[in-house]
């Protein structure tokens, strides 16, 4: 029995979301699907978390045993062929049988992309948030600074978060950029709760358009009431970008 | 009676091509029912020409008449209410009721893209054309300039196309650059047969492929004969990016 790490890409469009759910096409199901072609039984993978409907991986992690003795090349190689054109196998590596995708991911690296011009771009609407109105860049970028740190991040997490233990989350590092038409959010933290970034870059959209104040995040972490923040921002603008170990 | 002439966009993924077809989502199906909910009866639009399955367009030029009296900003806005993400009106314009945006057309230039690199680009699949081997770029822009011209493009024209006299036209332009990872086809014409940049793609990339010489091309000049061609690129890679009228 070998245990394989995979590093795959995909484009959430079609996918209504990661985790197998009965009769929806998820990034988890087609994978399977692909490596039981391969073994001719049922191979459960394990990801370093679920993305939900929508979100787009730039580097998922997970990983699956198996019986077959096969190179990394040829791994790759056979996904590629049975998997559709919306994921893709990035990288094949045998690893260590306790290596876990999930329990031993040290930081996730989240992006975020907004378009904030008066037309929507056709050719990205699935890749990127549209918001037309105008926005202060600068309150953004404030108030994106008091989101780094230790914190609670109750608040910050859907309703239907059901994450064990605490809601404490350190965000180590969260910049704010923008090429005049699209704003870049790239946020690392040692963990995020359900919807948390999305509620993250809710929040501070609507600071930015002027509809919430920067204080919110700070009342935020002392009362832990998701009420004092802004909307989810949408899954399709959201890209899993990188999952450290070591 | 007001003609109106509108600029549209369209991400040609999710339609089976321009034309009406029983039961089929396309673009003329799609915004002839916008104009419906309207006009609460059928409005039938004429459009520069038919776009094939999954092909884009940049700025498609489409016409046709009303006993609505709006303004140029309202019809725009309206029918951008209505219209599904993936058509987009960029502009309205009241026209002088002699206008016919195919037989009043004078040029049209389409665009290519093409990847040319060992992996596809996830992102971008739905609008490029991915062939991974390599290519001399030097062989395709030498055959290039033997399509400028006036010739006879009967050889580059799907088997079933059945345009109406004769198939001579003339080429003005064929630009073909490249960024080191793809390359750009950008052809201008007085008009163009069905399937006719898909073919001259096709052959130019077997060409540079080395499968064929650059010589097929005067050949299927003057032998007519579709099989010194090569394939018909796919649609998915192609782009109707301007229509001038003047």
């Amino acid at each position: 029995m070998k245990r394989i790490m995979l590093r795959v890409e995909y484009d959430g469009t079609n996918f209504e979301g990661y985790q197998v759910q009965l009769e929806k096409r998820t990034v988890q199901l087609t994978i399977e699907k692909a490596l039981k072609k391969m073994h001719h039984e049922q191979v459960r993978i394990h990801s370093s978390g679920r993305t939900d409907s929508k979100v787009h991986a730039l580097d998922q992690v997970i990983h699956f045993d198996t019986t077959l003795d096969l190179d990394e090349a040829t791994w790759k190689h056979a996904l590629t062929t049975l998997l559709p054109l919306d994921i893709k196998v990035k990288a094949a590596q045998v690893v260590d049988g306790y290596f876990h995708a999930r329990k031993d991911a040290k930081r996730k690296t989240y992006r975020y992309i907004v378009l904030n011009r008066k037309d929507h771009d056709l050719f990205r609407r699935n890749f990127e948030w549209h918001v037309p109105q105008t926005l202060s860049l600068e309150k953004i970028k404030e108030a994106a600074k008091n989101i780094i740190g230790t914190h609670d991040f109750t608040a910050f997490a859907a309703s239907k978060s059901n994450v064990k233990g605490g809601k404490v989350r350190t965000i180590y590092d969260f910049k704010v950029m923008s090429d005049g038409e699209r704003i870049y959010f790239e946020i690392t933290g040692n963990g995020f709760l359900t919807h948390m970034v999305r509620i993250i870059v809710g929040t501070l959209i609507e600071i930015g358009l002027g509809k919430r104040e920067i204080s919110c995040i700070q009342k935020a972490f002392e009362t832990l009431d998701r009420r004092v923040l802004g909307l989810t921002a949408p899954g399709h603008g959201l890209y899993l970008k990188q999952v450290s170990y070591e």
